[in-house]
């Protein structure tokens, strides 16, 4: 189902530097490149996106940001995902493009993006027509979660153990989801929030895993994207090293989602 | 020249919260609400992008926001900034739109934006791609930096007595501009950094000062679209408390703009 390019860029780079306290050195730096992001259905090719990422779980990070946008909705919709092939491009440039093969019974994207573009220029935008799309697209409340706050809160100290990238460069989000086990599935890094939220997300989905009932750990903030990309996802819990924004609690009110913040040294601040 | 709405929404907000520490309590958050950017031009009006952004200084993020993305290059080429008065929405609705009129002299939005997505469809998306975006946009090597790296890295520790919003609610991106006389300008702080980059370089726009030699100082990472935006203002150095990505060094270094992270405690690392 999956297929990754053996040209796939490395996600950290050695450049030359010089520290104030140390003088000239070799400094380990997290990989930044543009991914394109296209849907293929029949005959038809549509650029969706181009976000900027750490190469790395490119195909998770697509099929993530599909679910996300509402453009799939689960593995079924998926026929394969596969970095792009074209032989006229440079290996650099190859690695950069991952097509997603849909089911030709979904509507074509097009129509689906245009939609959601005319709805929300309708009225002017707010955080309430922000929180309706998540309703307009059918998603209903998340299950609530089998574990205590304080069980919750513990889960953190998980994380930073298991950001290999983190450890090399020093800037990194992680991200990983915790099975109803406890149990760290899924872990991703990347150098945007949300493309790590992507990646973790999408790993389950390729694999045919609900994680309904699961928590999202996270090493930054929650925004309301990260929020949205949750409930799609039938995320339970979100607890995070940082702060949620207003308009992410409001969300995850809406959509029963439990928001952990501040999750630190066993302590942590319950929003919702 | 601008005009703000007096129904601006304010930029932190209190939410019952509980802590595992101390129980029930009123926690401070950061305001998160869609911002929508629209170009007026003549009777015409586009909409350009929606940012999710802290509310404060949204007619320095629009027109930030403009010059990064090459649709304006200048103060010459806005007649007026200004809050949405279409009556027709609700106030929350209005405070979240940003009308920004530019000259007529100006090719149509439309056209810049279309180009651009036609440019980087061609030929596959890679790191060179985003790097020779900028040469096509005619935009040259920024002035050298006047002060050492030692004077650069010193200035870091003004950032965060300014950062106000930080102060209140423990998690927000904070950014300053400083001048050739080391002083801090247009310190700008929201939930989103590029939001708070576009914010200060707005701001130096809409007052018709050029930042050219100048520093900027950042609270958080340096990534790619953080060096375009300070290339596109003419900033000479960036100076973060956190790491640069690989494609922020490569752009840098092509322009000529210096970068120095982990500027902490008197200390720093410096990249280009």
């Amino acid at each position: 189902m999956t297929e990754e390019s053996s040209a796939a860029p490395s996600a950290t780079a050695r450049v030359p530097a010089t520290r104030s306290d140390r003088g000239k050195t070799l400094e380990s730096v997290i990989v930044e490149e543009p991914l394109e992001i296209r849907i293929a259905q029949g005959e038809d090719e549509t650029r969706i996106a181009i976000t900027m990422r750490t190469p790395g779980n490119d195909l998770d990070l697509a099929v993530g940001f599909l679910l996300s946008e509402g453009l799939i909705s689960g593995k079924d919709d998926v026929i394969k995902a596969r970095v792009c092939g074209d032989r006229s491009l440079t290996p650099r440039q190859r690695a950069n493009v991952v097509i997603v093969e849909v089911s030709p019974d979904l509507p074509p994207p097009a129509r689906v993006l245009d939609r959601r573009f005319t709805i929300s220029s309708a009225c002017g935008v707010c955080g309430s027509t922000s929180l309706s799309d998540l309703h307009d697209r059918g998603i209903s409340r998340v299950v609530v979660s089998p574990r205590t706050f304080e069980e919750e809160v513990a889960l953190i100290e998980s994380l930073k153990p298991n950001q290999r990238l983190f450890a090399k460069t020093g800037a990194l989000h992680g991200v990983a989801l915790v099975d109803e086990r406890a149990v760290l599935r899924f872990v991703r890094e990347d150098v945007g929030r949300h493309n790590a939220v992507d990646k973790a997300i999408g790993a389950a989905l390729l694999e045919g895993i609900d994680p309904a009932g699961w928590s999202l750990l996270l090493s930054g903030r929650v925004g309301f994207e990260i929020v949205a990309k949750a409930v799609v996802a039938g995320i339970s819990t979100i607890v995070a090293v940082s702060a949620p924004t207003s308009l992410a609690i409001e969300l995850a009110s809406e959509f029963g989602v439990r928001v952990i913040g501040f999750a630190r040294e066993g302590r942590g601040t319950q929003y919702c």
